[in-house]
């Protein structure tokens, strides 16, 4: 599969022995990415057998212990065994100093190319592009300066409609032209228009993560029509109150903004360790969006 | 039992699926210890049932991320969790600085009292003791200030032999005296000698923590006699120029500091990730000490 998303840690606040704090592995078009870093991710990659040395691009959502105390340890790990390809670490404004912090004060330095972006908050914009994929940020709505991250394919070119082409009879170098959309004229006055001989390439898929946050409508223009949203579903509806004074959201409020910004299908994750089943986020979600999906550790989706 | 060792991570350097990086749980008279702290260290402890909102000591042997990369996320967790009791961490100097960076960089300040207390390298003493325990740190031979501690019960008293002591027939205020050792006149003019009426009390217990550490016989003098010692073996003697490279020990050398040092029983831990068996470990230490373990994760040894 081109893009697919593995859930490391779909736990909140503290580890436990059934889920791990948050992280995620995405794999879109040969290009590997961690989104955040709970203690023990370098072993949920290992548990989960994906190699970790491929992850080219870090993305931090906010610098709460639990989405970043594994990576002092992770860089670590990735030097010691011998690491010589850099890495680009993208998060808040905050996230050079503690990675120095904790990598200086142990006596060992990152001798592999370390590239560390911050986000300044409430700011949003494409961090990363490539010829295949894109990454966008966008402000949640936490407590402390918190990032969303939407990981989309960059537009896939037209197809050909050979039979079709072949009918017109002018020369197959103007094909490019015509799968870019352009419609052309031959040397003989022919004219071709693209949509006659060309179809639109496959849909866009599109990957939103939303964790931590509270409620907030905002964001829908960042997550709308994503394939698959991964939203914080820290607490039923029964701790609404909580959930907005810890800039946390319920799963109805997650499956809300699903609706709304007319998503595929949504994952609820990050939940709170008082909750020892999720089936009731899953049905309490389903009222409002039918597609939804209460993670586990070490599941796989393909986007 | 009143003096007992757990096993929380084994392994040196990286994690693995079999092996967590060092850590260590000590239960003595009531004092909860935690000896090194890597990453994953608040999940071993749960793995193994241990409530670690009794830990009220850390023991730190040095700043690297393998015995350190856990205790911002432990500290965190023990807040999170309501803790109110103080805990006091012992650890190499620059400790503070590492401990204060992770937290106050995310956002969250501890809120119970944490007191830290930096030991200057190459330096040795007590730096715990009650009435029950007390506890001595010396220096290791490593690349970096490392510490190795000691953890022993007090003197027990001397134990009134009754039948004796009633012989005498001088009265029951000079019981006190006597199990203290002291010979005894009392008000008649009669003589009692301790030695007549107690005998000494039951052998003093002795752990001793000796990781990371090149092989060095500086250190038995801190160590002789413990009935029990946790030895750096992360190599076999095939690799002994790789032990002096890294500042670890062989097996051999750790046998050879447990027969010196005459020890009950030696441990041998902290293996690099290269061996999937420590049987190997285990007979070659037997070549020169008979009572010797190659320690599992979650392994409990009576001391």
């Amino acid at each position: 599969m081109d893009f697919e998303v593995i859930v490391l840690g779909s736990g909140a606040a503290v580890p436990s022995l059934t889920r791990n704090t948050s992280a995620q592995y995405v794999f879109c078009h040969n290009r590997h990415i961690l989104i955040d870093c709970g203690e023990g991710t370098q072993l949920q990659l290992r548990k989960f057998k994906i190699k970790f040395q491929q992850i080219q691009t870090i993305l931090i959502s906010h610098l709460h212990g639990d989405h970043i105390f594994g990576l002092p340890g992770l860089l670590s790990t990735m030097q010691l065994l011998g690491r010589t390809k850099g890495i680009t670490v993208y998060g808040p404004k905050g996230i050079r100093k503690f990675i120095y912090a904790c990598l200086e004060e142990v006596g060992k330095g990152i001798y592999f190319s370390l590239n560390i972006v911050e986000l300044e908050p409430n700011t949003s914009g494409v961090i990363f592009e490539d010829k295949c994929i894109e990454i966008v940020h966008f402000p949640l709505k936490h407590g402390v300066p918190a990032h969303g991250y939407v990981i989309k394919e960059k537009p896939h070119k037209r197809r050909l409609l050979r039979d079709k082409f072949d009918e017109t009879g002018v020369s197959v170098s103007y094909i490019q032209k015509l799968i870019q959309g352009e419609d052309i004229v031959d040397m003989s006055g022919k004219k071709v228009r693209s949509d006659d001989v060309t179809i639109p390439g496959k849909k866009q898929k599109k990957y939103a993560y939303c964790c931590d946050t509270a409620y907030s409508t905002d964001i829908i223009s960042f997550v709308e029509n994503a394939d698959v949203i991964y939203h914080d579903a820290t607490f039923l509806s029964t701790e609404e109150d909580r959930a907005a004074e810890t800039f946390h959201s319920t799963a109805k409020q997650a499956a809300s903004i699903a609706y709304k910004a007319k998503i595929g299908r949504l994952l609820l994750g990050h939940f709170s360790a008082r909750y020892t089943s999720t089936k009731e986020h899953e049905l309490e979600a389903k009222e409002i969006f039918e597609k939804v999906t209460a993670v586990e550790d070490g599941d796989k989706f393909v986007i």
